[in-house]
This record gives structure tokens, C-alpha cells and sequence, in this order.
């Protein structure tokens, strides 16, 4: 009998806690499994040998919270040739704690990790067979149809922008409404938004994603057309990645800082605009930055997104435990009306460091999306998670 | 008989159409009642002959429907020595209309009108009642326990609050979120925060009003003091308007625009204080500003709010039926636990602008807020209403 490590890494969702239910789940029905430990901050928790014992947690409850259980980290694991202490040290302690399956549930970042572990593995024949879960709101994730977390991130979106599009129609002046959504490279989550509009509301009227340049000039004429055919409200959807035809970002300043992984760290594309309407077009104009609440609304989770994060971290375990390693977890769509989708797995060295985008022949006229989006997008959304409130009025969440 | 005509004024709530609905639902009890009609933008609505039927509406749905069915506006009414033709006109419609009862929906400014329609009709002995119903998220309104909105505004606030604070857990690095929260001089909202803490989470940390005056060197050792203590993910709640001890607001430079009743217009406290943190600290640090997400989240209503809302629309109809005029409706609390409350009236001159806030002390060390306050506050979010969805996975909505 082996044991079973799972962690947590990336930045948090709504559903990651969904899918480390699944992978207690799965592995509490493995025969061949013995105890189930929590890796602390993601990889972290290897390097500092700070587990928790999983086996008997409520996953009910589990399922709910948001965030990371566990805790995360945004830590890349240094090259083979340029840390092999590192790597010897990871899999000493993985044999001292008798690990034979890790599983990381994670988003491109880790997905990296699963990689260089288990191509160690391989190379020196340790026995630790290690599978990525994937994970990520921002639905970039290559060789899978979608990511688990990006559904109910897209639910969030699209009835908050809905709300907010009520919000913006109660009085009678020309106003725009800039609502700027998560999304660096990929504009999966802000095209999200169209799914706000129905018969009635026509809401969000623009969506500009990161996969096409943005122009300001074309932005403001973009508003005075719909001003000129009488839609007075206008409402407006924006990644916060959106930059000009020259990759500067439209952010307040155009520059921004960089984390870690010398990613952009980016603030204020809705606020810029926001400032550029006041002063070309002179109406009531604000911003709503969606922030982190978009990727921790545990209260209204997508069902689909929920239940599908769970059965992908139950399939990593079984995958693993029949002997997979190195492989990503994916869902195959088979089609989106009946929606029908089937889990299956993908070599991790295709999948990790590949970045997938809304490609762009569904964008229309640099400020639209188009039906292949929404049919995408649709089913993801569907269904609610009844979620537990505790006495007080407030959504039960488990601590660790 | 008469016909009545109801309409909402003021900054929109996750409510106020409950409270619609229920003047709706009293009307079509009332026998001595013909037409139910609604003005569309308030009073502009009555100004513009813009009135639309309501008598079969589906009120189900518009109890979830957040913002203003019928619209809003922000028009105050002119001193009646400066304007008397402005009332003439109003009266002379409602007598076209043959309007016997208007029951205006709003705030402060809301019932300012309320005050000054219903002096003119007694003093021309002009037989039409009128009667305010209280709504603010902002909870400022004298002479009632609290305002319908509130309590769905404290939910929204409390649970995603106690969400970022889960996000704010994930990384084991010092770091600060601040989240700004609504509410120009009253901290009803910004206090409801508290909400999120429960035994285990002791998030959020510190709490600022703008009922007390805010030190930004103060500010800084009370961070200073947590991460001392060995707490390392500091959660900030702060509201919009906290200013410094000389009146100045803490808002990005000290300055802020104002909208048409001489408000000021604020934004920016959040990200004030998240750049002094950078700057003072050094540590990570980002703030949440909630927007106008708290005020139109319909889709997270206090089942308390809600049904409360309801009844007191219903008991305004009943009231202006009984022959009362010039009263705005009140809540009346018995008690906390078990939470009991009545509905009565108040004259509308005792209510009509004057702000009630947060009693200061209620307020801790000018960074918490006591007992008393959440004893206030927890049985108004109590309670969550069962949202109809539709197919596509996103609240329904009425529209006009």
C-alpha cells in the first residue's frame, strides 16, 4: 500500500476545492491507497514537510469553499541541471512519507511542475506516478475543452454583469459602464460576459478581449454609435489585458509591474476608460474592476463547472493508480446541445507552458463575440450548486 | 374609486422591487383602488407623462429583479416659494390621473419630495396620500429600525468579505487586502463586514468608519501590530468615506467631485490605503472596491430583507388607504433574539434629511466595531431567498 499526496497551486478558484474533494473521494476508494496527505502552500509544503492527513474532512462542505484548502503557492520549480538537490531532496521525502501518487491541481504554472517531476521520475525509475488536475479561471489551459473553475468564474461574470447592467439603467442620462474582468492573454473569462444577454437586454453592448489590439480612438466610436442609435446605457466588458496595436497595455500609465513568473501584474484598463470617456465624450461614466470575487464566489457556483471539477479529480486517481504518470487531466467535449463531455488525459510535456486563447475568427469587429463563443460557453454555466448556509446567514466554509 | 401610482427614486437596491411588488400586491388587494400605475424615472416620470400599467406583472420574479423596474432619478424638488408652477403641474396631473395615492420608494432626498408633495396637498386641501417607503443600502434613514436593501447589502458585503478573506489565505506570505466598501458618512455597511468573522476566521481584521476620523499612521501600526501578533493575511474593511481628522478624505488626493445634491462623489479610499501599505510596508497589498456589485447582487438576497421590503410596500398601500398622508414607513424593532419586528409611521417631517449613523460608541479603538453592532446587524442577513434561474444559468430578471 502506498499513500496519496495532493496540493494545491496557482492562484485560488471557486472550484479547486471541488476537485481536491474528488481526489479524496477517488482515493478513499482505492484499495490500494492508504493514507491521503495534503501538501501545505503547494510544493512548498514538500520542501517544508507540512502535510495534512485528508482521509476523514467533510467534501460536502469542501465543495462550497472557495479558494485553496490546502493553501498555494506560485512557486516554479527550478531546471533539472540547475537544482538536482532540489529534485533529490522531493523524492527522498516523497520516499520517507511512502508516496506512491502526487497529485497537483493547478493551473499552467503547475502543470510545469507535474512535468519536470515526473520526467524525474522516469529517468531515475522511482516508482511515484504524479498526474496534473488542471485548474484555472482563465481557461487557457491547451489539450483540454475547458479548465474546472473557469465555469464558475464565468457564472459569476455573467450574472454580475447582468446585475450591473440593471444597476446602469435605472436613470435616464447617457452613462457607460466599464466592467473590466481577469484575463491576461486569454479573454475566455471577459467573453464570458456575453452570456448576460437575453432577448431583452442587450447588454454588455462591447467586449474587447486581449486576443485582438485595442484601439482608444475606435473605443470612443465605438460608444458614439450606440449613443447615435439610441442605446443610452451603455455597457461595456474589457480584459484586463486589452493593449494597442504595439502590445502597450491601455492600463492606467500603460506600464505595470511583473510577479514572480514575470507575468504583468495589471490594474486599471477599466479605469483608464473609464477617465478617456469623461474626457472625449464628457457623460457620466465609472468602472467596476470584478477583482478576486470573480475567482472565489463560492455562493454561486456552476453546477456543471462544480460536479466536473470533482469527477476529474476523481478520474486523476484512478488514472494514476493504473499506472499513468506525467499526464494532465482533460475533458473531451462530444458535443454542446445535448452537452456531453468525456475525461481523459494528455502527455503533460504537450499540455504545460502552452498557452490557449479565444482564437480569432470568434472575435467580430475587434469589439464582439461571436455564436461559436456563446455555444462554447453556454453549458459551462448551467446549473446552480445548492449551496449550506450556516445560522447566521453566511455560506459554510471548511478551514484547514 | 381611485387609481394609485408608485415609483422609485434614489440609488438602486437588491430590494427595492421587492418593495414595488409589494405596493403592487396591496393595491390589488385594495377594493377602493382602480389603476396601479408606475411612473417610469421617479418623479420625472410624473413630470413626462411617462406611466406604464402594473397590475399584472409577475411579481415573483420582480421581488429578484435588482436596481429600479421602473427607473430612478436623483431630482430634488424645488422649494415650493421658488417653483410653485412645478407643483401646480404635479397636482393637476395626478387629478388627470385621477390619483388618490402616491407611494414614492426611495432614500433621503426620496423623502424629501414625499415632505414637500404631501405639505402642498394638505395645505390646498388636495385629497391624494402620500406616503414614502424607505430604502438605502446605506441604512442613514431616522425613525426606523433599518431600510429595506440594507439587509441584502450586509449579506452581499458579510459573504464575499468572508470569500476574499479565504482568497487573501491561499500564499504563506505577509500581505494586506483592503476592501472598500459604500457608504458616504454611515458605516451601517462597512460595518456589516463583521459578519464574515466567525470562530474559526478572524478576518476581517481591522474595520474603519467614516463615523470616527482615520490616521494613516495609525493605520500602518495597526497592521503593524497584527502581523506582530503573527497574523500574516491582514483583510481591511473600509469604507468609501473615511477621511482624516481635519474632514479630508483618505480617497486618491484628498479631492473628489460631487453629483447634483452637492455629495461628493468617492472613489479611491481602497486604493489610497493599498499604496500606502506598499509604500510603508513594503509588503503585498491590493484592494477590492465592491462597487455598485453591493448594491445590485440580486442574485444573494437576505431572505429577511426581502420579505421584509415586501411587507412594508404593502403596509405603505394600507396605510395611504387608511387616509394617512405625509408618513414614511418605519420598522420598529421588539427584538434581537428571537428577532421580532413591527411595521408603523412616522411623520415625514421628523425622517425627511436627517442622517442616521453608525452610534460611535459602537465603535472600537476607531479599528472595530462591539458586540452591539453585530447584534443589530446578524438577524437582517438572515435567511436566503431561493432565486429562479433560467435555462441558460442566470438569475431571471423582469424588465420593463
Amino acid at each position: 500500500m502506498k499513500n496519496l499526496l495532493v496540493a494545491q497551486s496557482g492562484g485560488p478558484t471557486a472550484a479547486i476545492n471541488a476537485s481536491l474533494a474528488g481526489v479524496i473521494f477517488g482515493a478513499l476508494k482505492e484499495t490500494s491507497i492508504d493514507k491521503i496527505y495534503g501538501a501545505v502552500y503547494g510544493i512548498e509544503g514538500v520542501l517544508s514537510d507540512t502535510l495534512v492527513e485528508l482521509g476523514t474532512i467533510d467534501l460536502e462542505i469542501l465543495k462550497q469553499t472557495p479558494a485553496a484548502y490546502l493553501g498555494s503557492c506560485r512557486k516554479k520549480l527550478p531546471n533539472l541541471s540547475d537544482n538536482p538537490k532540489l529534485y533529490q531532496q522531493i523524492f527522498s521525502y516523497f520516499q520517507e512519507k511512502n508516496i506512491g501518487y502526487f497529485l497537483y491541481i493547478g493551473g499552467n504554472d503547475s502543470m510545469d511542475t507535474v512535468c519536470k517531476l515526473s520526467d524525474y521520475a522516469k529517468e531515475h525509475n522511482i516508482d511515484v506516478k504524479i498526474i496534473g488536475i488542471p485548474k484555472t479561471i482563465d481557461n487557457d489551459l491547451a489539450y483540454t475543452d475547458h479548465t474546472p473553475g473557469f465555469g464558475s468564474a464565468a457564472k459569476y461574470v455573467a450574472t454580475t454583469v447582468a446585475e450591473i447592467a440593471e444597476d446602469s439603467m435605472v436613470y435616464d442620462l447617457k452613462s457607460v459602464t466599464i466592467v473590466e474582468i481577469m484575463g491576461r492573454h486569454a479573454g475566455w473569462l471577459t467573453g464570458a460576459a456575453v452570456l448576460a444577454r437575453n432577448g431583452t437586454r442587450s447588454a454588455p453592448h462591447l467586449i474587447y478581449l486581449p486576443e485582438v489590439s485595442f484601439s482608444k480612438e475606435q473605443f470612443v466610436r465605438d460608444i458614439e454609435a450606440l449613443f447615435d442609435k439610441g442605446i443610452h446605457q451603455v455597457v461595456v466588458a474589457v480584459s484586463e489585458g486589452i493593449h494597442d496595436k504595439n502590445g502597450t497595455l491601455i492600463c492606467e500609465g500603460g506600464t505595470s509591474a511583473t510577479d514572480s513568473f514575470g507575468h504583468a501584474m495589471l490594474s486599471g484598463a477599466g479605469k483608464a476608460l473609464e477617465n478617456l470617456v469623461k474626457a472625449e465624450l464628457g457623460c457620466k461614466a465609472r468602472s467596476v474592476e470584478l477583482n478576486v470575487c470573480q475567482r472565489c464566489a463560492g455562493h454561486l457556483l456552476s453546477q456543471t463547472d462544480s460536479s466536473e471539477a470533482f469527477s476529474i479529480g476523481e478520474s486523476g486517481v484512478a488514472c494514476a493508480v493504473a499506472g499513468q504518470s506525467g499526464e494532465m487531466m482533460t475533458f473531451v467535449r462530444i458535443s454542446d446541445n445535448p452537452y456531453k463531455v468525456k475525461i481523459e488525459s494528455a502527455d503533460i510535456h504537450k499540455s504545460a507552458n502552452v498557452e490557449k486563447c479565444v482564437p480569432t475568427e470568434w472575435i467580430i469587429n475587434g469589439n464582439d463575440v461571436g455564436e461559436e463563443l456563446l455555444s462554447y460557453l453556454k453549458p459551462l454555466i448551467a446549473g446552480e450548486v445548492k449551496i449550506q448556509y450556516n445560522e447566521n446567514g453566511l455560506p459554510k466554509h471548511l478551514y484547514r
